[in-house]
């Protein structure tokens, strides 16, 4: 998606070879328009999968999944990674390991509002290692329901979660792709050329 | 406004006479059209205000924001209640005190979103001590901003934030203002009657 490649070439940080720091349009300040565009375009990749939930987890999913579930005429359900004081026992628990801060979270969605009938649209900011989005997967199987696919926005496309995603068989439809984060500058992985030596 | 007063009515748990669980529609599964339309709602009510940014907390305040900040046609920024790994020392800080938890936490605003010449929409989901109300009141303070006002989607009457933050001068437009709770109903503001005795 060339807007949202824009977007992290001119509005995004390479701290480190790993991370990419997105919160002048994605996590913390948002560009509202860009992620209308964003959930629009999960919403186009997946109008035919006869979507019935966006599943997506708190905070940073919200906002690019907001404009999906609308578009696609669904409600969106953000998966809790604290249960909330009101949250009953019954939810769906999964546990998520997070390489990044070295830590295992559990996250719950409550199970009034996953069923058997669903079609589950999965969205999420980042996949890096893919954790989160196996919880999430992990959740909806639990509930009994399919899952359509998995929408990301950005993809670092060195970590191994798309590769964990499709070796299970699921559908990743990733907005950018970052091949290489290196000396402060992003390269997408459809900017790769193939060289031929003469 | 009458189609959230309905949802409030038709979708929301009244748990005790403190606690109405609104996770239906609102703050875990989301009913993304009404938030497009309470997120228009403040964009209308604040259309002359000259908002150049909207502050909320995550993640429950994301979803009704997001079409305000959209209307508004301003950069959307959501208040961390937790320090991200990316975030550096740059912050604004401030302390809200949750009576419902009896804990304190710190929220965090990146210095780098707000300055002196932003005039502020806050928004957030609940109003009921006006603690977190007044924690980003206090970051757009620390910015040098101005508070144009504070839009809520669900105000406790019964509570004192309004109260609070009308002493302290702010407008606060509240979309649905809840009287009591009581006995699994809900009654609201606008719908208590002057009974005279003949």
């Amino acid at each position: 998606m060339e807007q949202l490649k824009q977007a992290i070439r001119e509005r995004g940080n390479v701290l480190s070879d790993q991370v990419l720091k997105v919160d002048t349009f994605l996590n913390h300040q948002v560009d509202v328009n860009l992620m209308a565009a964003i959930g629009e375009e999960f919403a186009r990749l997946f109008s035919e999968s006869g979507i019935t939930k966006v599943l997506t987890i708190e905070s940073s999913g919200i906002a690019p999944s907001f404009m999906a579930a609308s578009t696609l005429g669904t409600p969106l359900i953000f998966a809790r990674k604290k249960k909330s004081l009101t949250m009953n026992n019954d939810v769906f628990v999964s546990s998520v390991y997070s390489f990044t801060k070295q830590e295992t979270n559990d996250i719950t969605v409550s199970k009034d509002f996953l069923d058997a009938g669903d079609v589950v649209l999965i969205i999420d900011d980042f996949l890096a290692n893919g954790q989160a989005a196996l919880g999430l997967i992990d959740i909806v199987h639990q509930a009994g329901a399919h899952v359509a696919g998995i929408g990301i926005v950005i993809e670092k496309s060195f970590q191994d979660g798309r590769k964990l995603l499709e070796e299970q068989g699921y559908r990743v439809e990733s907005l950018a792709r970052v091949h290489q984060l290196s000396e402060g500058r992003v390269t997408f992985v459809d900017e790769l050329t193939t060289t031929k030596t003469k």
